[in-house]
């Protein structure tokens, strides 16, 4: 497969991110249906571009109906939903960009291919792109009482099959890189601090 | 399906384009193998990050070889294969960045369906994106003479098959939005100086 594309040197990613003031990388939120990482990704996305970055929310509402919108809720199809996800991060990755991404992302396994995707090297670069794991941890029943769009109630019924946290697993993070503990009323502005103060630590918020 | 899926306000699209001083598009464009595309995608590519855009090429090397590696050169592939290359390029677009892509995209259906994703409405705004068709156009034979690849060598040989212009057909666009006739040594520098000024023209480099 793929014999006939040809090579064409294009710019490496040094010169991408010196023209561009930034590197580029992803941050991949993960946890439970009203966990709050929406609300926690609009807010970092926001800040992000307040602070002169390009930073793009990759979500249900912009990916789920249009690149995935064959897929349905199958295992298969989640992975490959899930697979998908990862490789598009990785291409704004790639073009200096800060993608976050704001799925469910249940599986550890799927975390996992996630996440050695961006170990791979693109054709910029002899190297991958950062991965940042960022676990949005609530209690099952601190999710399943806020509700907001009553999935929960829908899926406790049986109206809504393989629920996360109902029907279907959620495997925690082992390790994650920043770890949220969204349980009590956590202000937004302190849960993407702790992703800032993350970022910021490890530089990676300068090209 | 994708029943369980919430909405969180985000950044609208104008909000976003001011902040980052630039509006999103995609530049697609077509052409035979050969034809100069991915030489020209390049030089396009360093022009506008030279003025301070964001830019960002999807082709062969990073979409043929991640995204869409699933994927290989049936008709139901090759389908696919543009389908998602459009709703990424449609992605970086609405990311307030200028999506290039760089593929062979001979049939005229295929481009319809990824100017047609264009004309959809993002969840951030009431209006699709601007998609604008670069035509590069050189000659059957002066491609076969070029042939940097020796891939219609092969294709003569048949030992590629379903290589477009050989066994398979390239269906011309009938109104692209910018037509490059590069069939004499056109240099690079005005071939992409005619992209530029039909943006300029349209006011596509500005927010």
């Amino acid at each position: 497969m793929a014999t006939n594309i040809t090579h064409h040197a294009g710019i490496t990613r040094k010169e991408r991110n010196d023209l561009r003031k930034q590197q580029g990388l992803t941050i991949w939120l993960t946890g439970l249906s009203a966990s709050g990482k929406s609300t926690i990704a609009v807010e970092l996305e926001r800040q992000l571009l307040a602070r002169g970055l390009h930073a793009y929310r990759l979500d249900g509402d912009n990916v789920r109906f249009g690149l995935n919108k064959d897929l349905g809720f199958s295992d298969a199809d989640r992975n490959e939903n899930i697979r998908r996800i990862a490789e598009v991060a990785k291409l704004f990755a790639d073009s200096s960009s800060i993608a976050i991404t704001s799925f469910i992302s249940p599986f550890r396994a799927d975390r996992d291919t996630a996440r050695k995707l961006h170990e791979v090297p693109t054709p910029n670069d002899t190297t991958g792109l950062p991965f940042v794991e960022v676990f949005v941890d609530v209690d099952l029943k601190v999710a399943e009482a806020r509700d907001p769009k009553g999935l929960y109630k829908k899926a406790r019924e049986g109206v809504i099959k393989e629920f996360t946290g109902i029907s279907s697993p959620y495997e925690a993070p082992e390790k994650p890189e920043v770890h949220i503990k969204n349980n009590d009323d956590l202000p937004i502005a302190d849960a993407v601090k702790q992703i800032i103060d993350y970022l910021d630590g490890k530089q990676l918020l300068k090209a």
